[in-house]
């Protein structure tokens, strides 16, 4: 059977290694260059990615400059510059002309570049549309002048080939810029390079962008902040999540002397505490040389770290924009639109995931002139990178679509799915790793624990949207109510008063029978040296009341207020505060004021207002006490409170259970 | 300034060389490892279609085993064997220890690996859980006994380690068998590796497949034709689609002396016709060496090869299933739902996208036990690989939600979407390169050539449903018609016959006039030593007809049909024939006979009857001649007709303008 052993070596003849910008020369859909609109987007979306990332790292404003101009036919030419530091001569070709190259991909902190594929892709895009060397200018900050490269990319090898080199004056101090020209079709709108900038304009608050369309028309981005975002730190992987082949990897590669110093100080969150439990645990002294130990302790190594409480993850390594700068950036942009409502920005603390941290922060605009018959704008975001493209096949959206919109107020078909309304949800997923599902980095990978922190947020905003509809409708309804009785009554009363011949009577318990609520009214902000925002507090109901409120604010907000009357209790975890007001007669009022640094960036829609023991029907322009609140005193109140010997309301980690019923609440009764 | 400086020295200092086993063990969700339960089917999906693929480059039918074993609590072991050509000892570290490496990649024919990737992600995924080697046993023809290496991939440089290494004696004359342990969890249902084999059994109808399952159930999916399909042949790639930096590419790279050869040899599709065209188009004389033509000749010998008419790809280089096959892969797997539709299956002729072959195949069926409250069932498959994840990512979808199946008899909310109903759709797309979004190599990228010949194949589909409805529909209103005229008539004309003592009358007229129908039914195979499938078409109009009749059936069996009577017209390239039947009285009838070879795969379905002149109402069992259709008589036909001096009813090129309105076939009016 001859044949046979010849089809053997046959195939083996034909085995070779595939160089891997041959393979996405070939595939070069996967990189985001399906076709002429799409390679235009990613070569500019690396570009400027790129750029951000160096301007962040040199600590300056990033200042990016675009430009797309005709050159034939399908030919555009693509010029993106930056002020960041400049990269050095001898690593030009090797950052533009070689894929799976670069500096952000073993270090453990967000950045928007990682895989060190991007910008190179699109040389090599260029290169094969085109035949055109991509430019790249490069100065570096005590240099006279800039290195001007051409080159282009030996796909068999992956290696750049420098075409042509010169120097050149630049007017920049430091930055580089990055010349190609390309197969490419500009176009306005959806998945546009315009749609992407102005996406990067909200995430990056910090950075000005300006671009040069095709046509000579200008668009600039104007910086929202002139503060920069904290550069990253770089922090060795948390156990959390951690594999048996990562961690056997790890040990191998390491050149501690002992294992107790490779878990303090190549892994993060293993405290003293926690390494003598862990060796503990797994029967370690914790002398062993790394490399050395045998296949079953690292396994019994494992189990310990997983098994041992260890320290949260440091959002060091992470870059979270931030409620307050989410706000910033979606006003700085959507100012035409003139929403009605901008809901607090959620930042949730960080997480991890196989290892790496990772932070979800969600931004929900209403109203205004959002459209309304349409199904809600999804804005994607990784690390301050917008993502235009395969929404569908995205972690993000499947947690939107996942959510039962109905209940806070939206249509949804069915209860799944995008729903419809005049809203716009923005999706921030800051990582030292993002798990996209692809090189052009365009959709997250299904994950629990990411999905976890995704529903959670969305939660947190949605619920915010649901107290603000529900509060407008009932306002609305309220104020109606009101102006009638407020009219009507008084002339009644002076009319059957004037013809028995009797005094005008007191109308206040006619009108608390008739009107039977609570109402809460936040003023708008009232600048000045500071900025005040008062809350009047109205007891419209015929008995008298002693009321708990409760206010929730964004949590970057609460620290710099301070409240008239104090409050009883702060949690500035959650943002909260909360007050047991003096009694209130019937037809009597409170205010409760708010009081801001002068410029601070607060509105009344930030304070919302929660009100225990008065049913939902009875309160206006506030809620009832969600019963799923954890209502907890922070653990300095209750000690200033044992201190001066004053009951607290709730003791340490009990709950204080707010009974729904009407009722509760009332101290007299008349 | 010597800080910036250093920032640019200490960037560069971190630069470094990504390998690509390190860059896909941080991205594993990219290769389809997410979680335990996708790493699962990703595993066995690599190595069944690794599997596959050998068995059929050594043309033996393939006969594949998958076992799936518990090894401890969040633990499986995977073992698949082929009978294959087996693999070289020297190429089996190579083959599973280090990606972007085989023998497909650079081959331009179909084939389901292509990437050198897939089974050693798969290794690396073990590894990186458990610690643990792969396990490879492999055996060539003439060797006595299996090499068996145990091996695991070093990451940093992206090479085999081959940790132990023996012989064995295997009972398989040659094969291969890879076993490998790994985090993972086993399911069935929804993106199982049942699933996986499910589909892999439809669409490779030739090989056998068995499962052991972690419980010890086995299941078997026997083959359902011992035919093996042609091996594709290599081809190079055809102009059409070409993009400049790689025609650049191809001369640099081109050993042959003249750029005439370059463009015979290694173009596909080039002539010696085109061969003069393009020469004189670009202004060459053919005579250049490759590698030496300058870039601006490059340019124009591209505009040329794109300006001229070059000979069609040839589908050698692909395997499509073809029409037979798929609706028999379907009828083997989906016996048990007893479908009451199994649409002629459309298999599109190849076209090219970017240089590269490509068919399209779609298979529908409908009714019987599938669920009808439900969206339709869509089965994608790659290269005779299903795709189970991505769904909504990927072209195959949105060409079939982009239909209007509302059109077709389907509800569909809106006009797109997936739509619902008792249905499934089978889409098959082969090509010598499939565009995968991403190495996980489950969705396609959206592409405008694809979607073209998606959209066509899903509409030629989508229309035998309609036929298939409405002939349903109409069918059984005229039989419940039918039934009460011709049981009531009778005995009214018995009983009023008898009361004026006249003799019956003939009720011809009076049934014609009350039915004015033509009616066509074809009845089911008549098996034996031949199949027999008789039409029988009806005139129960009042008038005599002369009627045109088109019979449209699947290409591949028009072939070996036989008719009585002969045919005025056949098509073979539209699989369609035509009839001009002799003079039909009222309430006669003729039959027309379809003969096929005995054991043929054919059923009263697969032939789909056309009427033209006779309106839609009139017609039950049969439609109108679509108006879109072009009717041309083939070459030969006319040839024949000229030959016999006989005059032929649509002359070359030219097209018969059937008019629709009725009447037009009438020949006597009584």
């Amino acid at each position: 059977m001859a044949p046979a052993k010849s089809l053997a070596q046959e195939l083996a003849a034909k085995q070779r290694e595939i160089s891997v910008a041959e393979f996405f020369e070939r595939n070069r859909q996967i990189l985001g260059f399906d076709n002429p609109t799409r390679a235009l987007l990613t070569t500019v979306k690396e570009a400027v990615d790129n750029a951000l990332d160096a301007a962040e790292e040199a600590r300056v404003l990033p200042e990016i400059h675009v430009e797309i101009t005709k050159e034939g036919t399908d030919r555009l030419k693509v010029a993106v510059d930056d002020n960041g530091p400049g990269i050095l001569r001898k690593e030009i070709p090797n950052v533009f002309g070689r894929l799976l190259y670069g500096s952000r991909f073993h270090a453990n902190r967000q950045s928007r570049g990682q895989q060190g594929i991007g910008i190179s892709a699109a040389v090599l895009y260029a290169g094969l549309t085109t035949a055109r060397p991509a430019r790249v200018l490069s100065k570096v900050l005590e240099e006279e002048a800039a290195h001007a490269l051409e080159l282009s990319i030996d796909t068999q090898r992956n290696l750049p080939r420098v075409v042509s080199e010169d120097v050149e004056l630049w007017d920049r101090p430091s930055g580089t810029r990055i010349e190609l020209t390309l197969k490419a079709k500009y176009i306005r709108g959806r998945q546009s390079p315009t749609e992407y900038l102005r996406g990067t304009a909200i995430v990056n608050p910090h950075a000005r962008l300006t671009l040069l369309e095709p046509d000579g028309t200008r668009i600039t981005y104007e910086r929202a902040t002139t503060e920069l975002p904290p550069l990253p730190k770089e922090s060795p992987p948390h156990p959390y999540g951690l594999e048996l082949g990562e961690l056997d990897y790890r040990l191998k590669g390491s050149k501690r002397p002992t294992v107790a110093q490779f878990l303090t100080q190549e892994l993060s969150g293993v405290g003293p505490r926690a390494l003598k439990e862990i060796l503990a645990h797994a029967g370690l002294s914790g002398r062993e040389t790394p490399p050395k130990l045998p296949a079953e302790k690292i396994e019994r190594l494992l189990a310990a770290v997983h098994a041992v409480p260890l320290v949260a993850p440091s959002a060091e390594s992470l870059s979270p924009i931030g409620s307050l700068l989410i706000k910033r950036g979606l006003k700085n942009v959507l100012g035409e639109v003139r929403p009605e409502f901008y809901a607090p920005a959620v930042s949730r603390p960080p997480k991890v995931r196989g290892g790496f941290p990772f932070v979800v922060e969600v931004g929900l605009v209403y109203g205004g002139g959002l459209p309304a018959d349409q199904p809600m704008q999804l804005l994607r975001f990784a690390n301050r990178v917008p993502l235009l493209f395969q929404q569908g096949a995205c972690a993000i959206t499947t947690a939107v679509g996942a959510l039962d919109w109905r209940r806070y107020g939206l249509d949804q078909k069915g209860g799944n799915g995008l729903p419809t309304g005049p809203c716009l949800v923005l999706v921030h997923v800051a990582s030292t790793k993002i798990p996209f599902t692809s090189e052009a980095k365009e959709a997250l990978a299904e994950d629990p624990e990411l999905d976890k922190e995704l529903t959670l947020a969305l939660q947190a905003a949605a619920r915010h949207l649901k107290v603000h509809l529900s509060r407008r409708t009932r306002r609305d309804y309220a104020a109606e109510k009101f102006a009638i009785i407020l009219k009507i009554l008084p002339k009644l009363a002076a009319k059957t008063s004037g013809l028995v011949g009797k005094p005008v009577p007191d109308l206040t318990p006619i009108i608390t029978r008739i009107m039977d609520i609570v109402h809460v009214e936040t003023a708008e902000p009232i600048g000045g040296a500071a900025v005040v925002i008062p809350t009047k507090i109205t007891n419209y109901t015929p008995r008298p009341r002693v009321l708990e409120v409760f206010l929730e604010m964004p949590i970057d907000q609460l620290p710099q207020a301070e409240f008239t009357p104090a409050p009883d209790g702060v949690d500035r975890e959650l943002g909260r505060a909360w007050w047991t007001l003096p009694k209130l007669a019937p037809n009597t009022d409170v205010t409760v004021t708010a009081t801001f640094p002068k410029g601070a960036e607060v509105e009344a829609s930030d304070l919302e207002f929660y009100v225990a023991g008065v049913d939902e029907a009875r309160l206006i322009g506030a809620e009832p006490l969600p019963g799923d609140w954890d209502v907890r005193l922070p653990r300095a109140v209750i000690e200033a409170a044992e201190q001066a010997g004053e009951p607290v309301v709730a003791g340490e980690e009990a709950e204080v259970d707010y009974d729904a019923e009407e009722g509760k609440a009332q101290v007299d009764d008349d």
